[in-house]
This record gives structure tokens, C-alpha cells and sequence, in this order.
């Protein structure tokens, strides 16, 4: 965007199953940024390199930071999980056999027991304690599968995924609920109402999402209630179950301007205000601080 | 099956969304049995009384009782739902303006707090009180969307209906737990384990849905397993939810031979030994008992 007579001295690139997204760096001025619809998804093994070159085309020979699913198994070079509990910082592997530039990708976490993953996530967290090096809380990601991650004295001290986002989306387009529910989802009190009702009665919310059909025929329950009443039973549930993460927390939300704020509304709701960050800076600032490590292993 | 020359006095039609299912009969004797593919959600309205015909051609003029989605309002004829508490006896509509011969379709059941509905259901509980008038409990259809209904005194006293099967579908097959999970869900100790452990802790069991996939790929959790442990996982669930209906009841289970001893495992484990009823003989009985009630309104 600044000068395009500038070169980066590195890139930045988010690559998840749906879009590669990449900036052109300066320290952690942003001179350019592109992203294009060509995820690990619909990438195949020996496409990896050709599609980054061709979407970083004109930026010269900058070494590339990677983050994403394209460091997993079915993506161009798999970086391995590290094992939480960990340090939150960023672990690179680099990618073998590409002649063009340094590609470097961060590796995802694990955890045993019980068995969870991340990817992508992990960097993320590290740029948010780029940002605030003491952060002691819980970081929560809203999205497909959304993460709770205890962060502690720099280190990732556990974690648990929620499958809220995809049971969303599958419920509202895929099933039954789809004829009731509308594509708004804003109709907060409704929101508000069933946050409470999943919290306070986490087994009954499972009987109540059929509910939610037989209102539209019954009681012209209408379709941006019904969504609305959804997106807040399921956020409702997740809350449950994590509480042991939030209760008494500090808590910091990571995600999209449309998740987070549904997130932060219901954690109002048990008294606690959470601290938003849009997702870019984070991931740039974790990317900046894994290449800033890069002396240390390359 | 018996004298293809005998003529059946009555006709049966069970006529859901995926299938058209009809049975010649006379009295309570099966004459003959045909199923074809094409239920409610493929029949175009003006088709229904063709479809009807051509699939019970040869079994001459007999009058056709019929239950389940083709009384919906987008089915043939909608049967209006009758509210609970109400008797549990067939209510029929007759369907206006088919010269070939009289067809009844049975009325479903609407509930009005929390709001339900079924349709279908209630033909096979009328059956089920055909065969034991005094049954007093609850009836446990499993299904893509499980009913359990209280049976008082001839009575439905109330209902609740889960998405279980739906949801089982839509997570083993289009979520990322396909990747994870085999079409094989028989490993019991798994299912029982997962059973006691959404039962203990309802909320938990969100938190566990993920963990299948990341149990795949970290700790090679055989898909036979991880199949398993969601069946039980959302049927521990559903059990959590309903508890007030089956807690020290007398249970009836109908349903398939797959699915019913699933539930009937799950109650087991707490200590509840269901009856178990197969799907048709309930429903031709009690599209029978509504043969039979038809001199008061027809």
C-alpha cells in the first residue's frame, strides 16, 4: 500500500484450508497485502510453491513466514505439533526442496490428555504476547472450531477446542432448523435468553434445539429469533463447557468482528469483560516474532 | 404374502419424507407388502394421489389409512396436529377431492410449551396401546429426531424430541469428524463409556466432540472407536436431557433394529430394562385402531 518501490524484507503468510493470505513486510509495516482463494483445501502436494510464488509475485526474494494448515500433514511440509505445555512462542520448520526462497512454517500444538489440536492458533498467541508479554488469562479464538487457551508466564499452559462454528453451520444449513432460521442472527435478547438457558441447564439446551423447529410451525417463532436463540444455545453450551477456563479469568477474544463480539456479550453476561484484538495484527506480530527467532535455528 | 386372489379389506400406508410404504390387509392379517422411494420430500403435491395408486395397483378398492409427513402442509392433505395432552387414538382427516377410493391420513400431535410436534409417532403409540391398553410410562421412538413421549392412561401427557440422529449424521459425515470416524459404531465398550461420561457431565461431552478428531490424529483412536464414542456421546446426551421422562418410568422403545438397542444399552446403564417394539407391527396396529374408529367420523 506504502511506497510499492519498497522491497519487504520478509512475508508474512496466513495459508488455511480456504485462503492464503500474505503481506508484504517491512519490520512490521505492512507494504502490500494479497489474498486469494487458494487454500490447502484445494491445493494439491506439488502446487504449494507454485501458488505462493505466483501470489507473492513482484516482492522479491524475501524469506516467507508461514502459519496455518498448510504445515499440516496433507499441506506442503508438515511442521509438527509441539506438546503443551509449551512455550507460546513460535517453532518453525522450513520447507525442503524450494529453490525460489526461504519458506518457513510454524508448527502447531498439541495436547495429550485430552487430546487436542491447533494450528495456526499458536501464532496468534504469540503476537498477542508480543503485544502484552505478562498476559496471565485465558485466550479465546472464536471460529469453525473455536479455542480456549490458558496462557500463563509466557507458556500455553492447556487448551480445549469447540466445534460451535461448524455445528452452527451445519444445523442452520443442513438440518431441519434450516427452514426456521434466518441468515441474521441478531436478535440479541433472544441471543441474551438462551446463553442463559445452555449456561444454567447445559443438557436441557440439547432438547431445546428441536424446540426451535416446532416454534417456526407452532408459534410463528420467527427465523431471526430462532437463529439468534441457536447461535446463543450453542455459544451458551461452549461456555459451559469451559468453564474451568473463563471462570475468574482474565479473558482475551482473537477472531472476526462478527464472532467476537457474540463471545464478548455473552461473557458479559457472567460478569466479565473481555479484551478484543482483531485477528491481523496478532497473526502478523506472531509471524514477526518467529522470524525474529529465526537466528536461533536457521 | 398369503392367496394373492384374496382382496385386503383395508390398506395401510406408512408415507415419510425418504419412503412410501404400504401394506394390503385384511383385518389384522398382512396380505401383501410393497416399498417405494417416494416420500413426501420427492412427490410434487398434484402427484400424491397417482403415486398412491400406481404403488397399490392390483389390491382393488379398499380404503387407505395412511400416517406420517404426507399430512404435513407440505404433504398431500394437511391433518391439522391435535394438542397435548390429548387421547392417544388416531384423529383422521380425509383426504378431499381422490375419486379412486376413501384415504384417511392420521392427524399428528403438537405440543405448545416448550414447543413440539410429531407426526407419525403418534399411530405406532396408538399401537403400542392397542397391544397393551394400560401401558403407563414412557415411549422412546429413536429416530433422526428421537420422541420421548409420556403414556398415561390411555394418554400423552407430554413430549420432547431430540436431533440425535440427525446430528449423529451430520457430524460422521460432513463434519471434520468424517475424517476420523467408520461407518462401524459397534464398539460398545467405547459406547458405554462415552454414554456414562455425557451423562455425568452434559456439558463436557461439547468439549469432547473435537477431541475425536485430535484423538485420530494424535493417538491413532481407531474410527470404529471414534464412532462409537459420538453415538454414545450424543445418546448420553439426549438421555441427560430427558431425564424427568425416564427417570424410574417404565420404558417402551420402537424403533429400528439398529438404533433400538442402542437406547436400550444406554438406559440399561442406568438401570432401566426397556420392552423393545418393533417399527411395523405397532404401525399397522394402530392404523387399524384408526380403521376402526372411523364410523364415528366418517
Amino acid at each position: 500500500m506504502t511506497e510499492p518501490a519498497q522491497q519487504p524484507d520478509w512475508i508474512a503468510a496466513d495459508w488455511g484450508t480456504t485462503y492464503l493470505r500474505v503481506w508484504a513486510m517491512r519490520g512490521t509495516d505492512v507494504l502490500d497485502h494479497r489474498s486469494v482463494r487458494k487454500g490447502m483445501g484445494v491445493v494439491r502436494p506439488e502446487e504449494f510453491g507454485a501458488v505462493l510464488e505466483e501470489t507473492i509475485a513482484g516482492w522479491g526474494p524475501a524469506p516467507v513466514m508461514a502459519c496455518g494448515m498448510v504445515g499440516s500433514r496433507q499441506g506442503w511440509a508438515e511442521a509438527p505439533y509441539v506438546a503443551a505445555p509449551c512455550a507460546a512462542k513460535p517453532q518453525l520448520v522450513r520447507v525442503p526442496d524450494h529453490a525460489a526462497r526461504a519458506v518457513y512454517i510454524a508448527c502447531g500444538i498439541r495436547q495429550d490428555s485430552p487430546p487436542d489440536v491447533m494450528r495456526g492458533e499458536e501464532t496468534q498467541i504469540a503476537g498477542l504476547l508480543a503485544f502484552e508479554p505478562d498476559f496471565a488469562g485465558v485466550v479465546c479464538l472464536p471460529g469453525t472450531h473455536t479455542k480456549w487457551v490458558g496462557v500463563a508466564q509466557g507458556q500455553i499452559t492447556g487448551f480445549r477446542s469447540c466445534m460451535t462454528g461448524e455445528i452452527f453451520d451445519l444445523l442452520s444449513n443442513q438440518s431441519v432448523l434450516r427452514h426456521t432460521l434466518s441468515a441474521q442472527a441478531d436478535d440479541m435478547d433472544a441471543f441474551d435468553a438462551a446463553v442463559a438457558e445452555a449456561l444454567d441447564d447445559p443438557a436441557g439446551a440439547y432438547g431445546a434445539l428441536f424446540a426451535l423447529r416446532a416454534g417456526g410451525l407452532l408459534h410463528d417463532l420467527s427465523p431471526r429469533e430462532a437463529a439468534s436463540r441457536l447461535s446463543g444455545l450453542l455459544i451458551g453450551w461452549e461456555l459451559a463447557a469451559t468453564r474451568s477456563f473463563w471462570t475468574g479469568a482474565r479473558v482475551a477474544l482473537i477472531g472476526s468482528a462478527t464472532l467476537s463480539p457474540l463471545y464478548a456479550r455473552a461473557l458479559a453476561g457472567q460478569g466479565l469483560q473481555a479484551e478484543t484484538h482483531a485477528i491481523d495484527p496478532v497473526t502478523l506480530a506472531g509471524l514477526n516474532m518467529a522470524r525474529q527467532s529465526l537466528g536461533a535455528f536457521s
